[in-house]
């Protein structure tokens, strides 16, 4: 059994940026040697969060709408009025959402299915730098 | 410390079947011989979840519902629009419910509360072939 | 590798309450002297969670309100006409927010950012003990 750890950064430019990080996820868990084990993916941050969805144009954009219906930007958020930066929204979108993420590997592979891609989210309400880090356990 | 890892595969038949896995995941780690350590269960699809709850037929209703109310099936998500499946909700609900869980067990068994259990939710709006994934880590 | 895990009791006063664990989950991780890995807390609850936030009373007062607009207490619940506790939105907002979640840690510390921090959210509609569990996996 063994461990492995790596980061990155990653730069975004504005809210309800999603940016695909199934690449480096796929390539880290490749470089560390690891056959088989569970993979950490965390955010070190309370206004993004990391997941799995089907990355295509149209549900970046649905998943947006649906994060706006359900925890909208403009109601009224004591985070704001005690002086925040207007991303009260933020933060409970990425609470929601999730700020880790854990996942299986086998064979040096992420178990990711078709259309299952890892993005970050970026959530709050304007672009950031993000420290994303990938921990694996397993053998 | 040692690995172990296994699957399984669900055939749901309709949209918002709630399918109990918990006699599996049991089974699976009793199987692997291993004590102690964490699980991680993963569903390989876009628009299906695992999850804990209590299983029982008023919430299984409930939560359908409830999903009903925060993403609603007939709005409009450019999903759809752009020739998927009719899905667009589906995997909106899959994104945020989560395709996969972790838990912790000892002494060859889950750490489940009493109302807890572990279930896959079939989101997408027709039956399918689920496949499903435990893998362990511990010692 | 090795795996270490504890476990603590939290008694909760009232339906929302948030009470933060970090300092427990940095205590413990300490005290196990596994210095990298994976470590996954979880509630033993259907009706709690455990999130990341940004532990401040204007968020606190948010995420309950948050809630309570996407999954409304005084909903009819199917949960509740069978004679439940009538506490069917606690489920349904336990099962959504998580009753467990994962984490990296590294040189012996959690990898939170500076903003996270690690609560048990007491969903149900009064007060209860509640058990709590971390497992370590790492080396």
């Amino acid at each position: 059994m063994s461990t492995f750890r790596d980061r990155t950064s990653v730069r975004t430019k504005h809210e309800g940026e999603i940016v695909n990080i199934t690449s480096w996820a796929v390539d880290r868990i490749k470089a560390s040697g690891i056959k088989q084990g569970i993979a950490c993916v965390m955010v070190k941050h309370s206004t993004a969060a990391v997941a799995l969805i089907e990355d295509e144009p149209g549900l970046r954009g649905d998943l947006n709408r649906a994060l706006e219906s359900m925890v909208p930007k403009e109601a009224p958020y004591a985070h704001n009025a005690a002086g925040g930066d207007g991303n009260g929204h933020s933060h409970i979108r990425s609470t929601m959402l999730g700020q880790s993420l854990t996942f299986t590997f086998d064979e040096g592979k992420p178990d990711f299915g078709t259309w299952q891609q890892l993005v970050l989210l970026e959530l709050d309400n304007a672009g950031r730098e993000r420290a994303v880090l990938i921990q694996l356990v397993g053998e």
